[in-house]
């Protein structure tokens, strides 16, 4: 849908410059040095030709309709400019002018008075504030920026590398991060920087390069996203067309976002909920412009990996050693040879040598023309021994590469592995020319991990992925309950039953209106109990005594049922009584707490996490979109900082991660079949039991706004109505978690740890 | 001491070859070609010229006495060429020969033989498998390195750059780091190798250079070090002398220890002790050869910082947040300008820009000739508002920094802060060269952020190293417990006496001979209490009911005493009885551990950590050399991730840090004092109260060898004849802590924890 934006075959260039210092002369002048093939018409109403073109003194005045405008008038005159090209059919227009101080009210206007243009013509609008876009592939080179008049690069890359594209939000990384690509000879396709997007987004050019199919990686910068949960469907997009997002993401720290908020209009955004997104579908985060350009480059270039094992072979015994060190500090592994292999490998390299991995092929290697490297790669690519593999040795000598040639062209044409060249000394342009011919990759060592690390984690997403694909769709089952019955529930107080519908198991209660129904109810259920009055009147029943713990047995049942009933009448004389409830006290168990929050932007996260001290002090949970599946669910358990203790770290018996699993995903799609109605759901604690978990806890926040997250969402968080369940309210002083360990039932192993 | 090793005025060539393909050839070649400026005397027995120079047949042919002589003969001829060069008065050797494969009984013969030759003779041999040394200052390249034939560097660093050694036991990352210096136009002093270590080794070097004077930052790569204390001791001298050492440590993963141990003889060292060792000497650690680079550069050029403020000044909104994110990630600070300063910036800073920190300067700075820049950085330099700057615009453009020169260099040339320039675009070469010469440095992002952060860690440890210095040198202190004392206690059991006599609170505890007594005592001391049978013939006290836990008043004393008493009759009728021992059951109490350790190469580490799940699960515990004192025993103590905890987290009272600080401080004398005697002690659990501390269980140690740890350590582990103390012999059942919460006495705070 935006094809003519990208390959506007003809460019009206408004208020075109004689003066190339100026960005209004820099505009036109970039698109003639860059080759555009199509029609440039400047518009200038004092000069009759600029830059040797003939020029037209209005847009009126134009020979011909453009497919697009581009701008660099004062803020002021911006709307009029826009109406003007749309009067004349001008349905695309690129607005350079950063108009106003980041943050004031005049900025605001210009954003929302283009933004009202765009809506009212149905012109198509990039910027505010941004510096243009580079359709590579075309020569259309939309923007001011320097980057087209650079040097053209030293090495073009070989091999078969899918082209780039770079969509940011700011102008000066977009293009910054494009020439860092083109000055290592990688061929990109899309340039887009987006400014203040008072129309166009990030997300809109992503989703067209996507569909446009034939996509490379995709490099964003984005300080925040309008709308979080079209990121999650369009990285999804991305995930089913194999196009590798990564992901640049700032304004994080303290002082980043104060300057994002100072910078652009977007929120930050919920870094949680990007990463939950990130993971969800594969997005690579790429903390900085070294992580960046370095993953987009081995996501370009090289295969994903089938797996996580890495060879390094090396003609240094010290740099093999340090290269294994920083890898497995990235999670990559190192298989041993087995001994069939070692044999092998004996025979192929220099006693010299060490044959662990890293392999120490020793200097000597390099006396030959690769006899010995050729051989080692034979030998284990034959026993499948390696899923990615780093030749290390220095490309500081003249000629290296053309001394290497007859072993690696071979290899590098024939291999389905990512392979990484990393040099101990900075390597000579003739040897990262040579090695470019052949379609080989150098890497210095922190740069060689992390491409390692992308390609590993981005082919376990992809099988992951396609894994999924290829089970049941779960996404489109019916709602467990539907959207009458659950707001029903959520209005009269009835969430237990709610969260039972979902398959959330809560401590078994009953409410009676006698002695002796307490007491069959607590001899069914089983002792210990808590008694708890129920009556509309009665708000805090701990004050009052309106409620028991710890019920052992039919004796203190009978006197607690008195006591609860006589305290009531005295505090509160009024209160109607609906009858007592009887639930059962549960025995200790590990405690985790479970739970949906929603991001204003990205909509509801499920989150998981050890209970107690680990989430408050170690904030030990992780997050994913919902809905999740069991699977899904074990996965995020297993990730866990504090997973062992589920295993029974410590002596304990283990805790049932299955049931666990069951009760995350079944809370995922409560609030994935009622996005409109909940806020927030706390499971906490959920105690786990070798068999069986138990929600002893809840806390229900409904949505107070009750609209539905999507492209309409109006990215403010609503003060939602607090209606707190009732075992909540009294959350502090009637848990429902035995706390004598005298009367907790033998059986259910306590995973209560050691006092910390 | 090894000033005529690292500069020998005559160099005796053995073997020189013509063929400068062979190691034999070049190395002549390579002296030559790096202008060596003494005498050179190859030996040759068949040519009378070798590459223009007049050869002699033999050693105790050549014309004079050679200084120093350059050896790759064959392995097994090494030793032989070895005594000639000592019988012809030839005191330094290099040793370039690999002989044999790693780990194999060749090359071990190799190592010892040389090891022989050069205790006996006193020559100083380098090597075997080494790549040699190069003193870059006085043009000697003792080496067969190619790196000395690389280019010159493009920009030669400008301002006061402090020379730069590299002493690296591979070859190959020793001098590949050094080309990656040189091409930086950094300037090195002296460049070596080790290898084998058959005699000298790295920490020879870094001592001779450290003393040596003058140095800039010392570059290590390291596998692992013979002698851990030794480097402790010269970590101390570098620090005492300014030098700051980068140390690579490597070999840390289990794939890196594999390659290592086959790759050198050294043990790669527990990384525990070397961290501890490198937090107390303001050792630099590189993770990677990027890091390395980044943080030997940056301590050779630019000042240490004062404090920890970053300010960021950018010509892109995105770049500044980005920045700011990556440095903020690193624990950098940006403080937010106050009102006045922020008033004299709005005047210097276009409307357009941003005021925060990271300041937007927007990119319309760059139109004049850096005014805003300069107005912008005289503002903040006044106002005394940062500790460091980075100044983030692009460097792509030609001639931009000739264009901002007017701002850049009195700024370069004043300022006392380090000053980085981040280009969000590569550099063109043009300006990275004016940049150069003004002694500006440019650097990508990640190191950028890492620059910053080892220059203000640095700092600090520099504040932190002069303030220790001017207070009184706690090292010199007598030992609290004389020799003979601490030997006779370890050996006849009284460990108690030993720990109480370096003020470590253990329980109260008596030994009685009456239940009357008894009964005294445990009212003296407080109820709840414990009995144990005080028998050398009852080893296992709970298999045969030989104590009493939690007895809580003199009744159940009396039945406890009779009860205990009666089982050990029963049991072990033979007992000879000599009391009974009487103990107060702690209250509960956070829990901590406080250990001493003995690593095998660096002596003694204090280590502190959180006690139960956290030292188990999350290994949550910090290290230092042993002594420790109280105030660095609280800073160990403030860096655990579980401190929160002890100032009293989840509603709990804070613990005594002075008090645990303090016990720290007196078991870290006790190592320090007695480190033949002591192997290892556990104190587990320190109970920490609002007040006051209490090891309740601890076990002793002793070292079986008794040799002192020091330059003559074998590096070999005892086997420790484990004495466990009583109360640890038990630890599983007869811990004194009082597990009946009922009976806690109420005033001192329960720190346990919620169930996890």
């Amino acid at each position: 849908m935006l094809e003519t934006f990208l390959n506007p075959r003809s460019i009206a260039v408004i208020g075109a410059s004689q003066d190339v210092t100026k960005i209004r002369g820099r505009m036109l002048r970039i698109l003639i040095d860059s080759g555009y093939d199509g029609v440039l018409l400047p518009v200038n109403p004092s000069h009759e030709k600029v830059q040797g073109l003939a020029a037209y003194p209005s847009i009126s005045a134009l020979p011909q309709r453009a497919d697009m405008a581009l701008i660099a008038t004062p803020a002021e005159a911006v709307c009029d400019v826009l109406h003007e090209c749309a009067g004349a059919g001008i349905m695309n227009a690129v607005v350079f002018t950063a108009g106003a101080a980041h943050g004031t009210e005049a900025e605001r206007k210009l954003v929302s008075g283009m933004a009202a243009v765009a809506r009212e013509t149905g012109m198509r609008v990039l910027g505010p504030n941004c510096e243009g876009f580079f359709n590579v592939r075309d020569n259309v080179a939309g923007n001011f920026s320097p980057s087209i008049h650079l040097a053209a690069p030293q090495h073009r890359q070989g091999g078969s590398q899918r082209p780039i594209s770079v969509v940011s939000q700011s102008g000066a990384v977009g293009f910054g991060l494009f020439t860092q690509l083109k000055q290592q000879g990688l061929t990109c396709r899309h340039v887009v920087t987006t400014g203040n997007e008072a129309d166009l987004d990030c997300l809109d050019f992503v989703e067209h390069i996507v569909r446009e199919g034939g996509s490379g990686p995709i490099l964003m910068f984005v300080e925040g996203l309008k709308d979080g949960s079209r990121f999650a469907r369009i990285a999804q997009l991305a995930a089913d067309h194999e196009v590798p997002l990564v992901f640049c993401k700032v304004g994080n720290s303290v002082a980043g976002a104060r300057a994002a908020a100072s910078h652009t209009a977007h929120l930050t955004g919920a870094m949680t909920a990007y990463e939950a997104t990130f993971k969800r579908y594969g997005v690579v985060k790429a903390e900085d412009s070294d992580q960046a350009l370095t993953a987009t480059k081995a996501l370009a270039c090289l295969p994903p990996a089938r797996g996580n094992r890495v060879t390094v072979l090396s003609t240094s015994g010290g740099t093999g050693v340090w290269l294994a060190d920083v890898c497995s500090a990235m999670g990559l592994e190192f298989p041993v040879p087995d001994e069939a292999l070692h044999a092998r490998l004996a025979k192929a390299i220099p006693a010299i040598g060490g044959i662990a991995n890293p392999v120490d092929m020793s200097a000597s290697v390099i006396e030959g023309h690769g006899e010995v490297l050729a051989e080692a790669l034979r030998v284990m690519t034959e026993a499948d021994y390696m899923d990615a593999v780093v030749i290390a040795m220095s490309l500081a000598a003249k000629d290296r590469i053309q001394q290497m040639q007859p072993a690696l062209e071979p290899f590098l044409a024939s291999t389905s592995l990512p392979v990484i060249i990393h040099s101990q000394a900075y390597a000579t342009a003739d040897n990262l020319d040579a090695l470019a011919r052949m379609g080989g990759m150098a890497l210095g060592m922190r740069d060689t991990a992390f491409a390692l690390k992308t390609l590993c984690d981005y082919g376990a997403f992809r099988r992951r992925w396609d894994a999924q694909k290829a089970s049941v769709d779960q996404a489109v089952a019916e709602p467990r309950v539907s959207k009458a019955s659950c707001r029903e529930m959520v209005a009269q107080g009835r969430q237990a039953e709610l969260l039972r519908a979902y398959g959330i198991a809560l401590p078994p209660e009953v409410i009676v209106s006698s002695k002796e129904d307490a007491m069959r109810a607590a001899r069914d259920m089983g002792y210990p109990v808590a008694l708890k009055i129920v009556s509309a009147q009665v708000q805090h029943k701990t004050d009052v005594g309106a409620l028991a713990l710890n019920v052992r047995n039919d004796e203190e049942l009978a006197s607690a049922y008195d006591r609860v009933l006589a305290n009531v009448a005295r505090a509160v004389p009024e209160a109607a009584i609906q009858g007592m409830q009887v639930q059962k006290m549960m025995p200790p168990g590990l405690e985790m707490v479970v739970g949906v929050t929603r991001d204003p932007d990205f909509g509801h996260l499920l989150m998981v996490g050890l209970g107690g001290v680990f989430v408050e002090l170690l904030r030990d949970v992780a997050f994913s979109p919902v809905p999740v599946s069991p699977l899904q669910a074990e996965e995020l358990i297993c990730s866990l900082k504090g997973f062992p203790l589920l295993e029974g770290l410590r002596g304990g018996q283990p805790g049932d991660v299955q049931a666990l699993a069951a009760l995350a995903h079944g809370l995922s799609r409560l609030a994935a079949d009622h996005p409109d109605i909940i806020e927030e759901i706390d499971l906490n604690p959920v105690l786990v039991y070798e068999s069986g978990v138990c929600a002893v806890d809840y806390l229900l926040i409904p949505r107070r706004d009750g609209s539905s997250v999507g492209p309409g969402s109006s990215g403010v968080r609503a003060e939602p109505a607090t209606v707190r369940a009732e075992a909540a309210l009294d959350r502090a002083t009637t848990s429902t978690v035995s706390s004598d360990p005298l009367t907790v039932p033998a059986s259910p192993p306590t995973f209560r740890a050691e006092p910390v």
